[in-house]
């Protein structure tokens, strides 16, 4: 076993594996292997394990010779379908090849595993192969939602790995959120805001008030900014880097965020196509409405990624292309790429150490 | 007093008299009366009773004859701040124009209440003043949420009256939503869904399992068709006319939308203006774009109602012009002219008795 320092030379100069599910995914196997081929063109120090119908991989491989050089095929029977509630997954799964794609993360064979399978069973599983990470009672969900900040997004969890939150997950939320926002996109002094109905101090459920105590007791050691309450509105602003939520609350804003911008593209399209005037107005705009239209794309921001586990999960959008795929490759590459994994545990046991400082300090005059 | 069957005579031939509160919106008195003029002039079966500074509103209306001349001033001397918390606006508030507009309705002398100001303190003196409709243990504020449905707008409640609601609260935001659409929407048998983190029956928490179970039983005597569970995305969707949903959970999604429309026009007014090429494009569509524009216009759709309470009040948006304040007092006018608060509390009385029957029904076999 290397220690984390051989591990830190490694992974700037060696190849990096990266676990992926072939199956489960609405678009089917074609979508993954076009994403890890995209993928593979523009990275060179990128490897493979796939897992799934090794037939069709094969077949879809073949005309990708450079692809399949780096790819290593590991043949599974079973998969695990949409519907699958997590618990029957788990206990029928265990020959799927969403178990083997997280098992190849626990084994140390990968560094990261993407699927774009069912979510609940993905993090069932993930949950019992991979186990949580030391601290964590309630692994989260983060993803990247389009913002005005300069690098496009900010990171909101959860988004519904669990139903719950107590004041203790969502400190958690907040230092594993951080984490992944200097790790996923270098950010070095994330600022975080607490989901809420309202700025004020005095808004929201009770939880909420502790985890604001919490969360501003750990602010320097984890190097993070707390800005208090945010609401709906500003998930998308510059004023805030993560939002931090319950997965109820986070799955709703996530799902609402994404069919309001689709209801507007749709109504944007019907604008443009509404009377001659306007399409002669949509062909001198078209360049400025296709960049447009990649901002708000979801498949760009694809790749929920599963913190507080050990190990590193990406799920990727069900309904995900290949360039949906590709995003998510992209990601799992660069967090393997920093240790984030490791560096994730480190800093949960240095948040919570400080937090119960915090809180000692507080009620009784420490020595 | 008139009984039922002399309201409703008298609500379609006499004149309906809106009491509003001119103090507590951001935009100021001014638009207030602009809104109030503009509804005048497009509807002659309209009276209007307005409280707040009355140098203030003279001064207003001295240009605007016609509106004075169906118009009540009633003077107050206190405003309800935007950031009072509703416990002390209720404490102190009594002078104050927003207590006076919702006192109108009490006493009788006007329909419907519409204020600009503070939502907390206008449910809690609503509260106070109006009283609870029976059977009502937690009143609900529903909006209308732009949408792909024909009417253009789906109703989605609560959004922030409380930030709890228990199973059975559930069941009265259904039953009151459906007479909301009736009478605010002309839907005669609106399809209601339960806002939850899937589709899946067996998703989300345990309250809408059960709330799910309490809807379907009284759907046919509540005169809406229960469709089960319904996500974020579906909220400007075309397969569901009424959302039902927690306070928390409605306000967050309420401001996600918004804040995610907003984020989609900022993103677009930033193509169009790109490059030469794209601000001609823009020329063209001009008129295509402005209409899109107001189907996204928060303004437009202006009006959050105060639902299970012993009369209507309306909460128009705090930053509403005059636009707004037209918007929100077409609705009052529309809902004052159905009878909707009579027929609000008779619908709520036979759909839990339709309820009780339904788990009496099923705990024992009932001769």
């Amino acid at each position: 076993m290397a220690d984390t320092q051989d591990r830190n030379t490694q992974s700037s100069t060696a190849q990096t594996v990266i676990s992926i599910d072939a199956m489960g995914g609405d678009s089917g196997v074609a979508a993954v292997i076009g994403g890890m081929a995209k993928s593979a063109r523009k990275n060179p120090n990128i490897r493979f394990i796939v897992h799934g119908d090794d037939v069709q991989i094969k077949k879809l491989l073949k005309r990708k010779p450079d692809l399949a050089a780096r790819t290593e095929i590991r043949a599974t029977e079973q998969v695990v379908a949409m519907d699958d509630k997590p618990s029957a997954a788990l206990r029928r799964g265990k020959k799927s090849s969403m178990w083997a794609t997280i098992d190849t993360v626990g084994q140390g064979d990968a560094r990261v595993a993407v699927s774009c399978g069912n979510t609940g069973a993905l993090m069932a599983m993930s949950m019992v192969r991979l186990r949580k990470a030391p601290g964590v009672d309630r692994p989260a969900i983060a993803i990247l939602w389009p913002s005005a900040n300069p690098s496009g997004y900010n990171i909101m969890l959860d988004v519904g790995a669990d139903i719950k939150a107590n004041a203790q997950d969502l400190l958690k939320y907040a230092i594993m959120g951080a984490s992944y926002a200097r790790n996923g996109m270098g950010l070095k002094r994330p600022r975080v805001g607490l989901l809420n109905v309202g700025t004020e101090e005095f808004k929201g459920r009770p939880e909420l008030h502790e985890a604001a105590k919490l969360i501003a007791a750990v602010a320097d050691v984890s190097d993070l900014e707390f800005i208090g309450n945010v609401e709906g509105s500003d998930i998308p602003s510059d004023r805030v880097d993560i939002i931090i939520t319950d997965g109820f609350t986070g799955n709703v804003a996530l799902k609402t965020g994404e069919g309001t911008a689709r209801h507007v593209s749709k109504l944007l399209k019907r604008a443009f196509s509404h009377s001659p005037l306007s399409r002669i107005g949509a062909l001198f705009a078209m360049t400025s409405l296709r960049r447009l239209s990649k901002q708000i794309d979801p498949r760009r921001v694809n790749g929920g990624v599963f913190l507080g586990l050990n190990g590193t999960v990406i799920k990727s959008h069900g309904s995900a292309d290949a360039t949906g795929v590709a995003a998510a490759i992209k990601l799992a590459f660069q967090l393997a790429q920093n240790d984030f994994a490791e560096k994730l545990t480190a800093r949960v046991a240095s948040g919570l150490a400080a937090s119960k400082d915090a809180l000692s300090n507080k009620d009784e005059a420490s020595e």
